[in-house]
């Protein structure tokens, strides 16, 4: 069979749902040979389909030639054909991606885009999808990448041949056999120059890696291809037994999730079942040990990710969303000795004036006289101000904060405590003058701060 | 840590039941580093052990010198030798299995007897455990060559650390650990030079692929490593949710299992579930296709393996074992137009003979006025003895098919219809004369006999 006869075959099987009518695609061309091939394929299949074309401005003149290269490709076809611009470099710096991820974002979000627009991809189409033009060397890779940066069972199942609006029809195609078909028909395409650090490991892959296995392993090429077909059945029946576990181990009550320690003391693939339970409450790979360890640890021990702590209560494991734990007021009781919020934990101690006034930033020696009980425990917010000690006139918080050269993540760290609406004390920066320790004091409220 | 406080501990986690008390091992010594570390490591913790070398003569005078070699050992850490000599290459031509594959036969067997011997490791102990001296690179490279030959989830589990009697407490240690050891404490070891396949497809993997690799994978080693622990978590949710699936899809009447097409048809992971279900019944990898197809076609269509057949049957794929379907002897009745057994089938008609006789292997033309039914169908056993076609007096079956040149497994093979405890015709080969169509016949049984 050739290329376009297998072609046709796979999208019959593979991919039922698009036929030639009630049917419009988008093709991603960059003008490499897989999408030049790609719009040939579904040229001759007689498709209705239109071209977008990305100019990432990754490789100068390059970016340029293949723009216009790919705008003559669709005068060729006689298709419509939708270029984006993008500053891939500059907005990779501001979102703190990689080059290579940020690419793949613009990518997908502007053909998403395209496809919604109702002028070009009509709702009143059976079907529209994306379609791009990754074969079965790009899977290999995929997979062979993940393998050796360290994967679970999720990293091996390759480039998935549909996700949501999008279809990657020539997934079962080598390479070689795209580029015999390319030449075979005569098809011009623009080759990438760029050494990216990806395309550099997949140019690895391709020129090194994979011609050397060929010695020992000669069938090594259709051996992955069939382990990604394995490996994807085998993802379907773990997650099939994960879900089973979640149910036995997981039960809420409320805001709170509750595993029971014994039970998880003695399950089969503890760390494996902890993380994907876990994961879901915005816990790293990485704490997965430290949460076994919550196991044999006495009540009280916990450990916090980004949305979610979990504690060792008892018998329980329990995961609690921190926004729930915390509340960002606290109100603080007259006799109260210990408080626990988001930002650290207060200690108080009431004591006779002695005369000796510590004075570091993580302790306020307060007068009793002019408390008013319950003091509130609260972040600070614009409009606060109080009377910095040794000052006699007041002062914007805000104000302060830059006499103190704060930065903006200290600044909203910071939390303060309230005596009927004045404020009392800056945790950690400074007391207000009106509750400071006078030769008159008598009784002293001592309050140490400890940061988390 | 030094690879002796790590050897420890790892001694500790992974194989609590090893104890210096009630536990005695045998080291399995090929005089390379890796078994020369074992000893060492095993002999300063202070275990009780006697040592095994295989002498598989192999590589000439090397193995010669490797044997003399680990007598010195055995001297040196005084500890009781035992070496065995095989004359591998030749088992390995009796035995059609390859040098490598042999070799470890008879390595592990070898060792299994020793350990059950009582003089030597008496049932009163209460742990007794071949120790080899794999390492965290070997189970590397046994990952790597699964993966690259094709495997499943069952491939990437690595080196099993223990199983049944055979403990691997160096899994944990790399090779440069070992050997920086060996070095530090100026051991002694043989260096093997052998070339086997498997050898040179892990020496290729150690040489040439991870130094390669850590070019663009830094951690490749540590990331495989990981992979391997995470894999065996995988592998026992999957084979927990293959367990449930094959309660859902198989169940067992009698000697039949029964497995409902509708629900085969839209169960996810159909193919991997249908191999792990059908691997119990010696079916292989590569019917699994074929027996998909059963599922849309006609009832009474069928796949064998070696010791089951697989049909489709209305609504179920039935499985049931070739030697319980075909029973040895089958009655045949007057009037019965077809048979079917493990031998093929048969086909009867009757007829007027009109003079003409077919005389094909295939088929039986016979006279029915001695045809007493019903007729037995029947495997020939010895003793049985018949008239054939053109002979006068008997004959036994034994000496005849000495004649017709037949081998064994033809022989073995063969079926004969008997009536009335007369042999009527050695299927495929000659009738009996006393059943021959004569001038004066009138009705004729005519059976077509078609192999399986």
């Amino acid at each position: 069979m050739n290329l376009i006869e297998s072609f046709q075959s796979q999208l019959q099987q593979a991919f039922p749902y698009v036929s030639k009518i009630h049917t419009k695609l988008l093709l991603a061309v960059s003008g490499g040979v897989d999408s030049i091939v790609l719009v040939d394929l579904f040229y001759k299949a007689g498709f209705d389909f239109m071209i977008a074309h990305c100019n990432f401005h990754l490789r100068g003149e390059e970016s340029n030639r293949d723009e216009m290269f790919v705008k003559t490709i669709a005068e060729l076809y006689q298709k419509e054909i939708f270029i984006q611009h993008f500053d891939t470099v500059k907005i990779a710096e501001v979102e703190k991606t990689s080059i290579e991820e940020t690419a793949r974002n613009l990518r997908y979000h502007w053909f998403t885009e395209l496809l919604n627009e109702e002028r070009n991809f009509p709702s009143s189409l059976q079907n529209k999808f994306i379609v791009t033009a990754h074969h079965a060397n790009d899977t290999i890779e995929t997979l062979l990448m993940n393998f050796f940066r360290g994967t679970g069972i999720g990293g091996l199942h390759g480039i998935p041949a549909h996700n949501e609006n999008i279809i990657r029809p020539l997934l079962f195609a080598k390479r070689e056999a795209i580029i015999a078909y390319a030449k075979a028909n005569n098809l011009n395409w623009v080759e990438d120059s760029s050494n990216q650090s990806e395309t550099y490991t997949r140019n690895f892959f391709r020129l090194n890696f994979l011609p050397n296995m060929q010695e020992y392993f000669p069938k090594v090429e259709g051996n992955l291809l069939n382990n990604i077909e394995r490996f994807k059945e085998v993802e379907i029946l773990y997650t099939q037994a994960v879900d089973l576990n979640r149910k036995k181990l997981l039960q809420q009550k409320g805001n709170e999730f509750f595993m029971p320690v014994l039970l998880l003391q003695k399950i089969p693939a503890q760390q494996t079942l902890l993380w994907e339970i876990l994961k879901g409450f915005s816990f790293s790979q990485s704490q997965i040990p430290e949460v076994v360890k919550l196991l044999s640890s006495t009540s009280g021990a916990y450990m916090d990710a980004q949305t979610h702590r979990i504690f060792k209560n008892r018998n329980h494991l329990i995961i609690t969303p921190l926004a729930e734990r915390f509340s960002q007021q606290i109100l603080i009781n007259e006799g109260d000795k210990n408080v626990s919020f988001e930002g650290g934990s207060l200690k108080f101690s009431l004591m006779q004036n002695d005369g000796n006034i510590e004075k570091t930033s993580a302790i306020a020696m307060l007068d009793t006289k002019n408390l008013e009980f319950p003091l509130l425990l609260r972040k600070w917010k614009a409009g606060d101000y109080f009377y910095p000690l040794g000052m006699k006139k007041k002062k914007k918080l805000a104000r302060f904060f830059i006499d103190q050269k704060l930065s903006l993540s200290q600044k909203e760290a910071l939390w303060l405590i309230e005596s009927n609406k004045k404020i009392v004390w800056v945790l950690g920066l400074r007391i207000d003058d009106r509750f400071k320790v006078l030769a008159s004091t008598q009784k002293i409220l001592k309050i140490e701060f400890k940061y988390r």
